[in-house]
């Protein structure tokens, strides 16, 4: 579940429970903290690099930059892309 | 409408209702929340890649910063350029 | 009192009412609205390219990141640098 | 104690007292304002450049950014690594 390559964005969510990393491999992954540590909830794919990733005020949701000619925004309860800018 | 080449920017605005992207095509899109789904609203344009995109506090403005050599502020509710730094 | 060469970093303060640009040229500015408009109140240098500049929560202060192997912090009253890193 | 080669993020925690530097040496150092000025508490070590490094909204914890292909995840009252995406 790690990343490879350059980590290039990292944020927390305002309650300071969440977490994303996002970079070099394509992937945004956002993290959880557990009774057990920080677990991998959800992760989302991107078709080229992830330069930044940004939760929205309340948390449900994530918008996120890349190479790959798009931003993108998904839905953190549903785990779905909601749009693709 | 979408973007053209690497996104590099994001953001929320703080009612996390519009969005802002901008990047490689040196467009700036801001982007609003409508019953029927995410709508552009406004783009301003620079005459180079888009670094970062950043909302006001009160969400009226848009302070830009390109590879044009310059940085400017936006108006939201006029769609005009207020100022070029 | 222009940037030359690209801006890499774009500030509001919490107030909205004074902006920080910075970039390639060493220099970071700082602009406050007046009833003449967008005034250049002071400036920065460092001695290499500025890649980030971020306003204390109070505003009173800034915090910058260049180039040239430090990250200052500068005081928007007294006008002067407080600490280099 | 310094920063060896360019500096690439910079951060105020919440209360504007701490300060977070990180860049090209890989090393994340937080800066504690004291009676004698500013001094450095704990640097956090990366294996690659450090990127991004950013406070958790207690101001407790850091989140930071690498090429060396992990994002981490830090405790400023342990100073230790909580944490290894």
């Amino acid at each position: 579940m790690k990343h490879e390559g350059p980590v290039y964005s990292v944020a927390f969510s305002k309650d300071g429970r969440s977490l994303l990393t996002g970079g070099w491999d394509k992937n945004v992954r956002l993290w959880v903290t557990a009774d057990s540590g920080i677990v991998n909830k959800i992760f989302f794919k991107h078709q080229g690099i992830v330069i930044t990733a940004v939760f929205s005020p309340d948390g449900n949701k994530i918008l996120t930059a890349s190479y790959d000619s798009t931003a993108r925004l998904w839905d953190v309860i549903t785990k779905k892309q909601i749009h693709s800018f």
